[in-house]
């Protein structure tokens, strides 16, 4: 099990963490299955996307931020409920399959980790699962 | 595989099963693999997040719920369209790994049974799937 | 693996795919399991939803876009950052519990194919993993 680091510089901010995630599953022992990402966070999420164009991410997370009503009369203390909210939207959990020591994507895809509620110090848990294939 | 019974008492409400996953885990006979979770309904979900204020569930399914268009000429029959659309926003499945017959989350991560037209009385099913390790 | 060919006719459609789901199951040796599901594009998803009442799925894409913000300053050149986002709001990613050959889902739910950037032809990516129960 790998727990990444991440530090997020912005309030709002979609990073690319594709690399680190190959580099991963290209240093196991795992050649087939499956490798699930779990970001620990309840204000941040994890989303498959765009890696190609960094503005992609950018409009992601401003475009659901002009989305989440700021007039709604949020009840929770922390003032951070539009961050709860996003990260529920997009989800804290991933799972990828793996062949040949590869993550299965498409041409255009990539793994980004949203940050909802920064800049802070953030973690990414990633971890192999084998799965025998009998097929 | 566990049919979890759970009785929901609002029409959007957001209920924490994290202690019954956790119970349903240490008593299996599954060490570590992963445990899967599904909400067999259309106008309900589930997803992780803040388990400690109930009040930021409340605000996640009250604010999704101020987002979602009441003027959008909905043309399904039963009424309850926003319903469908927030259960496919939020997802109606979860994976969760399992190391040591826990679930792996982040400190203040919970599961979370989301209703989205309640009152009424819902399912979670639940299962353990073990997956041999040989990292 | 099975690459499903999946030909859209409209910009924002919902495609019920369970049927060929059930089939690509039905036919393999693969008895109980997991059933991964990945739309390999950056501006589609997949989600669980109704499929008995298609006016569901229009009401489901047709509502999101209604949400998504028209005003907001795009920078992506692709003019379609909309679409990325809802790709990444329901996700490009499904897990589905396999028993006896069958997907588990509710009475209500099915496997729908959610375009955001049509018409075009589409791939839906369908891998079965058995797994050892030891319960």
């Amino acid at each position: 099990m790998l727990e990444l680091n991440i530090v997020t510089h912005k309030k709002y901010e979609g990073i690319n963490i594709t690399s680190e995630v190959v580099k991963f599953i290209a240093e196991s022992n795992v050649k087939n299955g499956i490798c699930y990402l779990l970001v620990p966070h309840t204000t941040a999420g994890i989303t498959i996307n765009e890696g190609a164009d960094p503005k992609v991410l950018e409009d992601i997370v401003g475009a659901v931020d002009s989305i989440i009503p700021t007039r709604y009369e949020f009840k929770h203390w922390g003032g951070n409920s539009p961050s709860h909210l996003k990260s529920s939207l997009f989800g804290t959990t991933l799972t990828i399959l793996v062949r040949d020591r590869k993550p299965v994507l498409g041409e255009w895809q990539a793994i980004i980790f949203l940050e909802f509620d920064g800049p802070r110090k953030r973690k990414a848990i990633i971890e192999l699962l084998p799965v025998i294939l009998k097929h």
